[in-house]
């Protein structure tokens, strides 16, 4: 059977350039990570289902790739299971391992199976792929990489203040300009639910919040009263929506909404000590603003939630996003450990950076030089030129077969290759090699020495 | 529902040490690759199953993790196919992508699917995971990484000269001593069949042949004959399994017995003339040797075959291994072209590594420094200490809470941070801050300025 050669649905290939492209991003968030005092783990790819399964919500829960027992995989599964309609009961019948949907569950089961070797606060970072069975579209693939740093262990602040400033830093390092992290609280949605006497509707509440941009305020009224508010409280509400992204006057009428919410005010105190101390800090061409709709789509979130747009040239959505998470480590059964954490997608980055146009110049192979292969009588005198090059660390490639210069030189042409050695009679005869330079066209004889000092520079 | 917080079998969590570690050889590796002047490419984690299944004989087909349907798996399974007995019929209704199971069948898919962007001959190079639904034992896992280098579209033996070369290469750099090269080529078992006359029986042949090192060869003999062998031609067995690694002497004996077997003289001669070249280079402590039992598992092969072994004090198989596979790429629609390639386990030789002690010096975490925190009045000179290292591009940490000093520097003990920075009532007043060298204890009252030319060393 002759199969299709395709990749998979939702899935991409990637040739050398645009892996020298991701890898140019990887480096610079990596380098900051660590220059933000974060140290590396990986987990695996897959974890047991149980592990992923209720963290993400039923929409998360329903994106989780599951894999097949191996073996009998239907060994101990009743027919009754098989033909039942109920197909969480199937799958978790013949599959018990599931592809990772993010990094931070996985980061969470690492924390509490790792706890005796690990110090708090532990920082790390995780840069990794994830699964999710998306629908694809623009930016959105089923498999892609996430860059997380988060910190376990400190209910500190200050980690959000240091977040806010690893965000700027690794977008001034990218060259991303005009990037604006927006930043909200749980405890702000919270207490807006309490004021609006709909905490019932919390989750409700924070979805139709969060369309406040596509929809429109007058919309986001409208569908609040659909969803049961009182139309008297809707001055609350009107007065809610109207803040805008001025810090200081958001946060004075912030206290003033929240006078009867406990929980919502300590969303404002967190936000105003943090507000206080980036303040004074050099952000660069990155802004913090305030965002009273955004919600975030992770249930796990308890504390500052933020996300992070680029400027509205490039229409992707957010580029990077995080916020604390109270407690997570609990469903593994360690309790009392508050995190906080940010990730960065790097295939919207990609994409903004194409967009903008902000790569640097990026050859397609790493290889300097390519010898040509002529005459077969030489094969030894150029294998030994090919092997001083490598010894002296120059990246060194030859063409295998003896066929015409012209295919050779067309090949070196095409791999993109800076620069080609000439192999034939009188080069052998002079114990020399003649190189030539693939921009120019130029040619030189030269000792095999000689040509490793061009080639160094 | 509290989940355990365990990883799933034969998977694994890895900490920073060990990344770093990991990265050690994996960097070598890479910068190996670029010398020899192959490219970097990615393929997806999973493939469509029919791109998977069929390519790694049955066993291989076991082994590799099918992930079921996203949505709903059941849509259009028929009760009575749920209800079979037949689990290939069953999984291939229920899912249809699959986890890679090695590096070189994706890389033959992408080959054809992208074939009007590449040139060939083409050298690349994949490191990435592979997933195998295997028996986990000492160095061996379900979830592991290949670092991988294939040429396709060249017939060339000076390719497999080259790939002998390059696993020298690789292992001076790890600095890995008595590393053997094994080497044999299927056209000699191919040959090895038709004057033993289980032509028919090529396979078994060869899976009983590869165990000569474990049950000697007078088993050897005993389960050919077992098998169907004419016990008249027993002497032409023995005569070969009397082969050892003495090439020259072996090339002669193999022609001898190959008089009738034309594939077997092909084989012969490719060897030949690979061993005519390789004895003029210098593998430092790498030997090439020839092994007339060596089989390798994989069904794809048709030529040379490799299999590479540290010495003996490290028990755990070969830590690389390749081949050449004709037409690999015609289950793909793509005929007529030749490849090679070989693939280093990173694990057995990071096992190697540990167990010959060949690691250099390696800290557990890459900050440089830790400012401690003792007093929340000076937050602020704190911040704009750590943010000035920070500018200068030295990894800084500092400790979000302010709790006993002896409590952060056991913390700063604890995650192997070289330097600490303490920050009291005298350093604020004096503009200065107390930089504690964590090896030595040593402590100096310095200006921020000073701390990063020291740091910077």
């Amino acid at each position: 059977m002759k199969a299709k050669a395709l990749t998979s649905k939702g899935t991409r290939d990637f040739n050398s350039t645009q892996i020298f492209k991701r890898d140019f991003i990887i480096d610079c968030i990596k380098n900051n990570f660590n220059k933000y005092g974060f140290s590396p783990i990986e987990t695996p790819s897959f974890e047991n289902t149980e592990t992923l399964l209720g963290k993400y919500g039923d929409e998360g829960d329903r994106l989780i790739f599951k894999i097949l027992k191996s073996g009998n995989f239907k060994k101990n599964v009743e027919n009754s299971t098989l033909l039942s309609d109920n197909l969480n009961l199937i799958s978790s019948s013949i599959s018990d391992k599931a592809l990772r949907y993010d990094l931070t569950i996985p980061f969470a089961r690492y924390v509490v199976q790792n706890q005796n070797e690990i110090n708090l606060p532990f920082k790390r970072y995780q840069i990794q792929l994830v699964w999710r069975a998306d629908r694809p579209q623009k930016g959105r693939f089923r498999e892609f990489l996430q860059c997380d740093a988060d910190v376990i262990g400190s209910k500190s602040l200050l980690q959000e203040v240091d977040f806010i400033h690893l965000f700027s830093d690794v977008f001034k390092s990218l060259k991303i300009p005009d990037c604006k992290i927006r930043i909200n609280h749980r405890k702000i949605l919270i207490g807006l639910s309490e004021v609006l006497k709909l905490e019932k509707k919390l989750i409700e509440l924070t979805v139709i919040l969060d369309k406040t941009d596509k929809i429109g305020k007058d919309k986001v009224v409208i569908e609040l009263i659909k969803l049961g508010l009182d139309p008297s409280l809707k001055p609350i509400l009107v007065k809610y929506l109207s803040i805008d992204d001025d810090f200081i006057n958001s946060i004075s009428t912030l206290n003033n909404l929240f006078k009867t919410s406990l929980v919502g005010l300590e969303g404002v105190k967190d936000l105003n000590f943090i507000y206080s101390l980036i303040s004074s800090k050099n952000l660069g061409k990155t802004k913090l603003v305030l965002d009273t709709s955004l919600a975030r789509g992770l249930s796990y979130y308890t504390g500052t939630i933020f996300e992070v747009n680029t400027s509205d040239e490039v229409n992707i959505g957010s580029i990077a996003a995080g916020g604390r998470y109270d407690d997570l480590t609990s469903v593994f059964g360690l309790n009392d450990v508050s995190g906080i954490g940010v990730s960065f997608g790097l295939d919207r980055i990609y994409i903004a950076m194409e967009t903008l146009n902000l790569f640097p110049k990026i050859n397609k192979t790493k290889a300097t030089v390519l010898f040509t292969n002529t005459n077969n009588k030489h094969l030894n005198y150029l294998l030994k030129g090919v092997d001083y090059l490598r010894l002296n660390n120059i990246n060194t490639d030859f063409y295998p077969d003896v066929v015409s210069l012209k295919k050779q030189l067309k090949y070196a042409n095409n791999i993109a290759v800076p620069y080609v050695v000439i192999v034939d009679d009188n080069e052998v005869d002079s114990s020399s090699y003649c190189l030539k330079n693939m921009s120019d066209g130029n040619q030189q004889i030269l000792s095999i020495e000689k040509i490793v000092e061009i080639l160094k520079k």
